[in-house]
Formats: C-alpha cells, structure tokens, sequence
C-alpha cells in the first residue's frame, strides 16, 4: 500500500482495481487554535476528530446511497479510521461546490453590502477552485468554460446534483433540530467509468451547522447528530 | 448647481431636467505613487489627467452614440473640464462590468493556476460590485438574481451590450496599433425614461492597453491614441 499523497486532514494510499484508501487525520484546519472549516491550513490537532469526521462521512455517504447518489464511497473501517473509496479524477485541479442556505463565512464578507449574517439564501451554489495560495477564490460558469476546467454542460449537472445531495443533508440534520447554513461537496469522474462522483468527506469539517441559532463547533455536531 | 457627490476622480454637480454635471479632477487612483486603474484609492495627482480622461471619454462616447449604443452623455466642455450627462440611477450600490480579452489584472492573480499572463480571453465578461471596503469582489448572475441587484433577462442584456461596447471600443484603438487587453465598464437606467445606459468615463483610467507587448499608462495612450 503506498502513499501516494499526504493531504492537509487525510493521507491518500493507493489499493488495487482503481481503487484508493484515504487514512483520515486527527489534524483539522484552522487559524489561531481554532478549528475552521472554511480555513486553508492546518491551525490544530484534535484527538478522535478523524474518527469523528469518518463516521460522519460513513452516515451520509450511506444515506445518499440509498437515495440512488453516486458517489466515490465503497466501505469504512472506524477501527483503522480509515475509507475505501473508487479513485476519481478531479475537475481541473480540484474545484468545491459551496451550497449556502444562511450568508455566513466568505459569502458574508463578499456581499455584507446587500444582506445581513443569518439571511435565508435558497439553497445558492457557487463553485470555487482549490488554491491555497490564491484564497480559494469563486469562479464563474463562464470562467470555468474559457479555462477548459468544466462545461456548461457539467457545470449545470453539478449545480443541481449539488442541490439535490445538500437537500438531503438538510433534511438529516433537521431531523436533530440541526440547522445546515452551509456546506462544500467535492466531485470528481469515476476513473474507471467517467461517471460522475461525489467524492471527498461530509463531516463536520465541511459544512458550518447551527442549533436554535448557535454554531456547532465539528466534534460536538457529531456528537449531537450521531449520539454518544 | 450643487455639488451632490464627492467622487475619487470626478465631482457630480446636480443640474435641471434630470441631468448632472461632471467635473473631472486631476486626482488619479494608484497606490505607492504609481496611476493604477485597478487601484480603489486615490494615489497621485497629474496635471492634466482630467482633461486626457474627458477627451477619450467625449471621443468614445461620440463613436458609441454613432453606432447606436444609448450612453448617458449629452455634452463635454473641455475648457472646463466637465461632461453633461443624463441623470441615471445605477444598479444596487453600483456594478462594474468588466470585458477582458487577455489575461491581466485581478483575473490573473485569481487564475493563474490556469493561465498564463497575456492568454487571449475572448471578450470574457464578468461583474463587480462596487465596495472599496470589500475590494470590489467578483459577483455571479445567480448572487446577482439572490441579493436582487440584477435579473437574470438584465444579467443577459448587460453582458452582450458590454461585448458590443468594447468591440467597437478594440476596434476603435487597433486603428492606431494599440490592443485592448481589458476594459471596465457601468451602467445604469436613465432616471427619466428607465432605458439602460452606459455611464461614467471611458478613458485610459478604466483600461490596460498594449502596445508591441508593453503596457501603456493612460495619459500617455490618449496622446499616442487621439495626437497631440
């Protein structure tokens, strides 16, 4: 089994039959001590937080199976802490669908000028490459077609398909008086198959929940969600 | 006749029958001493920069309005340094429409990942909002629509109406062997009869332009570009 990258939360090794192992980390990013989904490096280390982040991960990727969403997950070992997923190729070099149902985060800092923290944003979508040097900056569907990085063709499947998942993670989380205000997916194409593939985690470390109008800090909406 | 607002570059005096008074100032934007037309603040004063940026702009406006483009100006006073134009209101706090046909400025710094400074970009339009706290960030049709800035049908109108502007604008300097690298354009709705008009300046402050490969700062592009 070799590594084949060392990511910021998670080592990748590669296994057999287009298949990849992702080893996930008790390093989760942040700024200053503080864990932060949104942020780009690694601020801290937190005991179990791979394990936390897998069974959630586990949870949703479940769910959506069974709703009849592709995606990369094949089977989990909480155990090794550790996911066995089909190898995907990435738009470009990597692309993250944001979904936004509360302007908080970058949204927030963007457009303070025309709404307020907390307002209602319909399930907005907007796509911003992977760049830590550049700040993840947005892009458009028109940037992301003269770049060659994704059609408009896909950029419309991507948009829906991005809608549809997120709802279903919404409506999980409503089922514990969890409020979802915002989310990021990954994508990827099946290398096998080229089919479209969600790929990546869904876990605390990805999207920014609230409960009766308060954050969730990663670890303690697990907690909450998935119980003791 | 009022003074109403206090810009950057220019001072707006109120004037009857829904039309205002331009005065253009010396005062150009830049940082460190150096004219930037990027910039947000005001970095220098050059003796005459008023007047260079009202001779493009009255000799821009003047081809536009020859091709049937609707445009706010009515008049330009040379000697006064001033511009009558329609009265017009803009869209939410102000947009810039931005056309870029080679890669420079802010969309290389966010792309560059993906290109390489000077790639052609094929009249790639895309839209800001003006907010100097905010630095003025990139804003999708879809956020447009959201925060109720701008339709989708006026997303759609703004976008080829820039395209047409800025052809003529390119062809306009390919005449004099200059080339149009990227242009920034508003608009907004004239006041009396809510027709979609092209307003402020078109001068060398709201564009890059290149000569056999090197940059030319705006006051000296007006006299390579209208003669002594």
């Amino acid at each position: 089994m070799n590594l084949i990258y060392k990511g910021k939360t998670k080592d990748v090794y590669s296994l057999e039959q287009n298949q990849v192992l992702l080893k996930f980390k008790d390093d989760v990013t942040g700024e200053n001590g503080v864990f932060d989904p949104g942020a780009n490096t690694v601020g801290l280390t937190i005991d179990g937080a791979g394990k936390s982040g897998l069974k959630m991960t586990q949870f949703f990727f479940e769910r959506l199976a069974e709703q009849g969403i592709a995606t990369h997950f094949v089977s989990a070992n909480l155990d090794e802490v550790s996911m066995v997923v089909k190898e995907a190729t990435p738009f470009g070099k990597g692309l993250e669908v944001i979904c936004r149902y509360r302007a908080v985060g970058s949204f927030l800092r963007r457009y303070a000028a025309y709404c307020q923290e907390g307002d209602a944003l319909d399930a907005f979508v907007e796509v911003t490459i992977k760049d830590d040097e550049r700040g993840d900056p947005t892009i458009s569907d028109d940037a992301l077609e003269l770049l060659n990085i994704l059609s408009k063709a896909d950029y419309q499947e991507l948009k829906s398909l991005t809608k549809k998942i997120c709802g279903i993670i919404k409506t999980e989380l409503a089922k514990k008086d969890l409020e979802l205000y915002d989310i990021k997916l990954e994508f990827g194409r099946d290398k096998a198959t080229g089919d479209l593939l969600l790929i990546d985690e869904i876990s605390g470390g990805n999207m920014r929940v609230y409960k009766n109008g308060s954050y969730i800090a990663p670890l303690d909406l697990e907690k909450d969600f998935l119980g003791a």
